[in-house]
């Protein structure tokens, strides 16, 4: 059966381009970067040549550009290494309520060093505020993080305007953009932040390939201690295949971004408005317009996401019903909730997200098929049996 | 020019079924493990299965593994993770004057929160001596971490015995068995390890890979707080790649390892043997029989341990002049002045590392090269000259 494969926010596949700059390191290529001798420099170059091609998609420098091993690891490193370098100046965090759980997680951990922090609303669409952002803020806050896309819902955060409030301040500002990185334009200067989080996997370069800018001058402790590599600050023999990978998909992303994006645009509208027309109780979830290229989000009333992921799996489609790194904990999403959805709704989650190459006909098919699946889910719900005795009386 | 690579501490080679095992990844294959489709489940299948494999190298049960990006990441996962998870017991940490820097580091980052840490010497051949562990010991004592092989000397260390004196002390002990995995048995339980640190780059496997066990029941902070991933203790998608190189590199290891070691004891000590005789001045380091299957060192005195690297560099050869992950800071290293060494003759360290494939024209070429190099060097050496000098007087 052919796969349609509508799960960017879980993984892209590898670009093509991205796995033939990867294969020599299957094929002979095994320099550490740290070797001094011509195996070692040539694996340094390479690094270093791939840390041009990340800081250049960004709009950073070179020297701004540590790498990590995930996404995750870079929200936990900006976040604990912002927040423990700045100790001395007050405990206070300030983060969204939707943020990562890399993010909200670490910030937690913080708590147990005496940190503590408050978790700023957003509105029904999954949009922050600033303005509650700058309410937030105290004496002794000493960072705040809000993500620039929210890979559950789609929206697409006010992080520029964020950054006047926090300037205003004196705070630094994180982002988490790794949804946002490779599917919009992102550019660390108009944005205004002081670190940014991003993954490679989230536009078609490899797992386990990520990494964090962090503005010059700008203090962070170190998150991996050990040997001299990035700066001293993240140790640990670089990996240098994965690394390859992210830079050349920072290259192709840097080419293509508008033209992935344009080309996306239209199919994702032809989900938002189509499936709630072809089925009824299905609202979308984050904002209209301000969203990734990519991104359709709904919650489905009466079932619950995972049987719906499970039944279109079947037909061959591969969607979310939320984040992949909390999937298997069967909760109901904190986004969702965060946004003021209630938790039966929330059960009702399923992202579509589409990836470089989906076409009209994967689309046109997801249309097809979701509405008999949705219909037979119902019939065997005991939620839609009583809305529906409900209604008739 | 062909290369012989004498530089296993740095980093191996990709064995060709290592290779092939992660082809399949740049070639379409991408699923997310934590998703819950298809694509995902048989992601999720393949890194169970690599957990299974790394299990089996060193006698673990399958839960016990936690995938990492390096061996720098499970030394500070480990004693970072551990320590801070026994704070209630005591904040005193004993660790041998030899360890990575990595396990150093951590140790020193944790005495920003309160912890102490008490450094175990060792003799001239770098052995740590059990019973000083044992005097090392107090009563806050909650961790002991001593290395299994250091990789700048070669040296094995005697660690079920001093995990003997862990256990009547009830105090965890961590072993960063790096150097050592996959280069000599190692098991777990025969070793009475409480947690062991290992890097597939260390025995054929791909960089950006690593794995850290850890004995059920003991307590283990996150290391990288998020997502559900490796029990809610390493969040981040995983790198699905790299743990399939680790797992396939896992299982050719339990099957080759003791093949691989017996073809280069014979050469190792071709080195150990010939170079003493062929230049003079030159002393090993680390124990002549407790030391890796693979592993040759020596100070040679009056000269500098890089300018040896580059001119063997320049035949072809590549060699170490200590630990990658600190060769850049040119600084003598920390192992050698444990060992009693002084300055001079510390910075004149060299590590011929054999990698699986070095021939006898191999080690023969080295010890053919080697000595006008030597005298080349010593030539333009003021050190050199004086000592001359001296003599003739």
């Amino acid at each position: 059966m052919k796969r349609v494969n509508l799960d960017h926010i879980a993984a892209t596949p590898l670009d093509p381009a991205v796995a033939e700059a990867m294969r020599p390191y299957l094929d002979g290529r095994f320099g550490n970067p740290q070797s001094l001798h011509t195996d070692g420099q040539e694996a340094l170059e390479a690094v270093e040549d791939a840390r041009g091609r990340v800081a250049a998609l960004i709009g950073a420098a070179e020297s701004e550009v540590i790498f990590t091993a995930s996404g995750s690891e870079a929200n936990n490193f900006a976040i604990k290494g912002l927040a423990l370098a700045r100790r001395d100046k007050g405990c206070h965090l300030v983060l969204s309520a939707i943020e990562h759980q890399s993010a909200l997680h670490s910030a937690k951990s913080l708590e147990k060093s005496g940190f503590s922090s408050t978790l700023v609303p957003v509105d029904k669409d999954g949009l922050v505020d600033p303005e509650e952002v700058r309410k937030a803020i105290r004496k002794d806050t000493i960072l705040v993080s809000v993500m620039l896309a929210n890979s559950e819902v789609g929206s697409v955060e006010p992080v520029a305007e964020i950054s006047k409030v926090c300037q205003a301040a004196g705070v630094p500002l994180h982002s988490d953009a790794v949804a946002a990185v490779g599917s919009i334009p992102v550019d660390v200067g108009e944005l205004g932040v002081d670190a940014l989080s991003l993954a490679a996997d989230q536009f078609y370069g490899p797992k386990g390939s990520g990494a964090l800018f962090i503005k010059k001058g700008v203090r962070l402790l170190p998150f991996i201690d050990g040997g001299i590599q990035e700066g001293g600050r993240r140790a640990g023999t670089e990996n240098v295949m994965g690394i390859v990978g992210l830079g050349k998909a920072a290259e192709i992303a840097g080419l293509k971004l508008r033209e992935r994006a344009a080309a996306m645009t239209g199919l994702r509208d032809k989900l938002i408005d189509g499936l709630p027309r072809r089925v009824d109780h299905v609202v979308l979830t984050g904002h209209r317009e301000k969203r990734l290229p990519h991104h359709a989000s709904f919650c489905v009333e009466f079932i619950e996401g995972e049987s719906m992921l499970l039944n279109l799996d079947m037909k061959g489609i591969s969607v979310s019903s939320g984040s992949a790194c909390t999937s298997r904990a069967l909760k109901a999403s904190h986004v969702l909730l965060a946004m003021g959805l209630d938790h039966a709704l929330a059960q009702g989650s399923l992202v579509f997200s589409l990836v470089d190459g989906t076409t009209g006909a994967d689309i046109d098919y997801v249309l097809e098929v979701f509405p008999p699946i949705i219909e037979r889910l119902r019939g065997m719900s005991p939620l839609y049996t009583k809305f529906l005795e409900e209604k008739r009386t």
